[in-house]
């Protein structure tokens, strides 16, 4: 990848001396945007263009050349790259469009384009793209019309060229700059994947932003992002939600997974902060940029007017910040400076007549207190004094420190000079409370998520809800059978769940309950195994040898969800009334869904009171097996509190997903709720994480109910298709 | 109130020939600010400014004066006014600080200037205010600096003056401007209510814009806004969502509902849109004033770029939006127009080479298309055409037809003028398609309230659920002892409700259960109303009279979650069982709650299955009883799923609370879920406002939960509290 971002010497295919041409717009920004390697133009009719010869082919040109630039027909492309990988070259951008964005006739066309690249250890940039731009080496290969971005620190990575061009322009009229800006266009070849690592190694970017419409290689970009994140922010705007929608599914979880459940999950398990809008995550982008990261949420606010103040209180508490206590030595000393009619509370109001001295010393006194970890800075157009030199007073201060301070400077005309104070120091600036505090909340999420990140190999500590209780309490609950306590390992599975899975149906749908209730059995989940009967007399004989009380269920490849239609019965106390059930349920069957096809009824026993959870898996197509938890029942689709993650899990993640939901709160007890065996729980998710993970074929699998006691956790029913 | 915003002639007391002084700069914008009327300067030096004498006081001034604005010393202003009064001025401003906000010294004097107002028939605005401004009169009574704001058709009335000060330089960096502006300060007498009559007749004013820190009197607020926002739209935004918190409360109700609910509610009510920023209430400020409203949700998108038209799209749905879907015929001529590779699908892409006649025509199809209500137009920086000229030729598709249409103009400065062509024509632009789609989702809300508000006269056509049952199966429920199907007439309250509400104890506290039951039933709510026992001897008499199964509860003042210390025994289905019951209740609230004053057991009958939920009231300080529905059992603080409304409701009010929970769309029915009597919860919810209403000592009442079946609704558990 080097080539694109480093080449000794570029040729330019399609240079033109027509103004109107894309080969004249190329030819212009690589020649007057400063590249200080060789461009060579490169044109059959030849002739001059900015003093020097246009070559009638790339065969007469001198030395070598590491980069090529295709402004050609698409029709004429394969013959262009065939000509570059003679000539040695080794990484090519095509701008042109008329391929797979065009139809069948371009895809086949951007198809022979890659496989004539990868012949010849060529990677390409394109087609249909803008191409790319670096505002330090400086390298311009674009055909936007100037001027290009300002040089900055930020890189743009952009699935979309006409946004990159508008970001251009929208950044020059904010003051800030970009390092790098790619425009990625088909990704017939190279991805934004590919180019992290050069951004990571990039010593002029500081924060790496991502504008995405999709994503190739799902689990690659994962591993990929997480080992860039390490070294630097990386941002996205993910669009398509609209489109993602609900997908056709089987069970609760495949209804509520929408594509973009998992790409959240994606950016999640590799530290992406994902944003809905350009312009909360250009704000977030340049406080990474320029700011130190916050130790804590505990956040200052300082003003010299209230109602901004407040807003950015207000705006706080959702970006998981809150309002600082300053120490009483700190208010103490606030107070000795501050007039009598100020608030030393945070906000601290230094009111309308606040001096640049005053706002720079109160920020001093509030940046020394080890309760704040970081403060914003409010300044409305003062009404007494120019407000750059309050900036220009707060400078000092800001940069003298290790906390993150972030100025909002509200107004437009009258603080135009202000702004540039800030700018110049290489600080942003924000025209809104609350947007400041979304920036700030981007800082304290990255520190936060590398502190997670540094702990993970520390072992995790469990607050077990049953560590208080008296072991004979344990004991009046017992573990169900085919619960383990030990982890399933991934890289040796047991071998009762291997055979199971090999002989698995080689149809796609839905599995039979029985087949379902024995893989989770075989993966160490304990199951109310259910026992299939075919005949009332065989449903007698079954009851008898499990026990009473018993729960019977209508069987069927056919009916999903078995109370929608009447089938399901609990609480059967003898073999006469087990035999009249096997009947009862049938016939309730065959009213409510004449066309299922009836396998029988099942038995299992009923289980003891409890929590209960939802637990699933789905497998998305580009990211793999993503898992669900949360309330399950029937009311699941009503209450929506789920959580995904991406499958396999390991403890800390099946914990965050327990913390995201009501039902995995609960689980430690809440008021009358009685705090059952969490660790069940997070046991059950692993494992079913697992077995996703492992047959590549369950397109959905799902537990719900489990049940959950003191004792242990129970699959109750369970339902899973094949792909 | 006509004084402020019409004077005939003006008096400044405090005018000061030093420009440093406030006095100076208050004369400065009176005299040069162009306002038609007489201006006074009065100061006892006396003097010349501005060409104009000063006068040395109030008495030597001619003619008759409507307006005083007052920049003399706090303590001086009480004597001002009596001199204002004696010379028959109606309305004064008090810009000056040190009152209220100061201290007790401070309020004693604002009071009197209040006191002194009110005997003169004067009105006040402030103290510690910026004054009013009105671009189009024109009349500027600030002392801010120039230049003042653009003439334009938004008016705002702050609680802050700092922030009027940055809106309005910011709002001249937008390129937007105002027909009033109005800073309240402390709001003495004048508040943000009184003045709403007044912006909503001023033929200048389009959209009323708030931004509030609080609000005096809540139920005038609400009535002045209602009547206010059938004329024009009302805008707010209201801080301190931050220090809201949860108060101190005895019921989930209370828990739950901070004062932001409550404000919430009202602003529902009145129909005022609730902003949460203020770049973002703007962005809805300036659409509502220059776009006509849609008459649906359905949404064209019209780009010539892919990106930000997904952007556009992604972000429809959060303001209840959806893609429209063109028409087959739309489509043919669209196709015929556009280029092959373009999209005619909506988001509709015409491709980067799109010229101006091919967005005006593009245009003009979607908007001739009777499945599209709305249009969003996107324009990045044109790579082939002068952006601008664009603008220029979507401006008369726009002006010609009755659809709103915003423009996105994506950049800076390439795109500038493009923006000028659509200011010109009174139509705002956004830089970023999200804040066009949150404009574009104001206007749509306010098209539904309106709707609803013309509808509001139609009878409310209920689907009950019970429609589609037997008479046999709705029998097999009967309706519980104490429903009614009629609606309270809180005219005229039930007689036995009246005397009840005579017989409440004096002292503040929790009511006793039988009490609340007592209100309840009395009410018209059904309720499982418990019999105290006072001996187990007791309890299994009343367990005889009654019938089996009982449910048996604890009874005590201080304990307020019965079934956190053991307090609830279900199922008791002997004479025996209830006697052994009452020693057992009392045994285990003594050993949980030692401190507690237990009266007895209560006995009650055990309710059918069916469906539960919360139905509560809690008293706001500012707006009276909220009401809550939504799910309720143990688990109501960790669901959250409730709905707060303001007492007393009617029929359309609680349908909404119904529809926002899930505790109440599922009454209807879903999956296996079975419907239940959705009237009886209605009729319950009714009920309970007008109690909460009727009896202003009522800090919270409680039922919870409330049980619902085909039958009816039962009052299964309540509780309440006196102020």
């Amino acid at each position: 990848m080097q080539a694109f971002f480093a080449p000794r010497a570029i040729a330019l295919l399609g240079a033109s001396s027509s103004p109107e041409k894309l080969g004249y717009a190329v030819a212009r920004n690589l020649i007057q945007g400063g590249y200080r390697g060789q461009v060579h133009l490169i044109n059959p009719r030849g002739g001059f263009l900015f003093g020097r010869p246009i070559y009638p082919s790339l065969d007469e040109t001198p030395g070598e050349i590491d980069l090529a630039i295709l402004i050609v027909p698409a029709p004429a492309t394969p013959e262009a790259l065939r000509q570059c990988a003679r000539r040695g070259i080794r990484a090519a951008i095509i701008p042109s469009g008329g391929f797979r964005e065009s139809g069948p006739a371009g895809a086949a066309l951007e198809e022979e384009c890659l496989q004539i690249a990868r012949q010849n250890q060529m990677r390409l940039i394109g087609p249909n793209c803008i191409g790319i731009l670096d505002t330090h080496l400086p390298l311009n290969t674009t055909f936007l019309a100037p001027p290009p971005p300002l040089a900055g620190d930020l890189a743009l990575l952009s699935h979309s060229g006409a946004l990159a061009a508008a970001v251009i322009d929208w950044s020059r009229g904010q003051g800030f700059g970009f390092s790098r800006l790619v425009s990625l266009g088909n990704q017939a070849d190279v991805t934004e994947t590919d180019l992290l690592p050069g951004c990571a190694a990039d010593p002029q970017t500081r924060v790496i932003c991502l504008y995405l419409e999709s994503l190739g290689d799902g689990r690659r970009f994962i591993e990929t992002a997480r080992q860039t994140v390490v070294q630097k922010p990386v941002l996205a705007l993910k669009t398509g939600r609209s489109q993602a929608g609900a997908r056709a599914a089987a069970s609760h979880t495949g209804a509520l997974a929408g594509s973009e459940a998992a790409f959240d999950a994606a950016f999640d398990l590799a530290g992406v902060q994902r944003f809905d809008t350009l312009e909360d995550l250009f704000d977030s982008a340049l406080a990474l940029a320029a700011c130190p990261l916050p130790a804590s949420g505990q956040t200052a606010i300082l003003t010299n007017a209230g109602g901004p103040g407040v807003l950015a209180a207000d705006a706080l508490e959702s970006q998981g910040l809150s309002l600082a206590a300053p120490g009483p030595e700190t208010r103490q000393k606030l107070q000795a400076i501050l007039p009598p009619a100020a608030s030393s509370h945070n906000p601290v109001d230094m009111l309308a007549s606040a001096s640049p001295t005053l706002y720079a010393d109160s920020l001093r006194l509030l940046l020394a207190d080890e309760n704040i970890a970081s403060a914003l800075v409010i300044l409305p157009p003062s009404p007494v004094f120019p407000t750059e030199e309050i900036a220009a007073a707060l400078l000092p201060v800001i940069s003298s420190q290790p906390k993150p301070v972030l100025p909002v400077v509200m107004g437009s005309g009258l603080v135009e000079q202000t702004r540039a104070v800030f700018r110049a120091a290489g600080l942003p600036s924000y025209p809104f409370p609350e947007r400041a505090v979304k920036a700030l909340g981007s800082l304290w999420r990255r520190a936060r998520y590398l502190k997670e990140e540094e702990q993970a190999a520390a072992p995790l500590k469990v607050a077990s809800a049953l560590d208080g209780l008296e072991p004979a309490e344990r004991e009046k609950s017992p573990a169900w059978a085919g619960s383990s306590s030990d982890e399933m390992n991934l890289s040796s599975p047991p071998s009762a769940l291997l055979s199971l899975l090999k002989k698995l149906p080689a149809q796609s749908g839905p599995l039979p309950t029985e087949t379902v209730f024995g893989l989770l059995d075989a993966a160490g989940i304990a199951c109310a195994l259910p026992r299939l009967a075919q005949s009332a007399e065989q449903a007698g004989q079954i009851a008898a040898q499990i026990g009473f009380p018993l729960v019977m269920k209508i069987e069927s490849p056919d009916i999903l969800h078995k109370s929608d239609v009447g089938g399901v019965a609990l609480g059967i106390d003898s073999v006469e009334a087990a035999q009249a059930t096997w009947q009862r349920l049938l016939e309730s069957a065959r009213r409510a869904a004449p066309q299922a096809h009836l396998l029988g009824v099942t038995l299992q026993p009923q289980a003891l009171p409890g929590q209960e959870a939802l637990l699933g898996a789905v497998r998305d197509p580009r990211f793999g097996p993503l898992m669900a938890f949360g309330s399950g029942g029937v009311e699941v689709e009503g209450l929506k509190d789920l959580a995904f993650g991406l499958a396999p899990l390991d403890r800390r993640q099946a914990h965050k997903l327990l913390q995201k939901t009501w039902a995995g709160r609960k689980l430690r007890g809440f008021r009358s709720i009685a705090a059952v065996n969490e660790e069940a729980v997070v046991q059950a998710l692993l494992r079913l994480a697992a077995l996703a993970a492992l047959e590549p074929r369950l397109a959905e699998i799902e537990i719900n109910p489990l049940r959950v006691t003191v004792g242990g956790a129970l699959a109750l029913d369970a339902r899973a298709r094949l792909l």
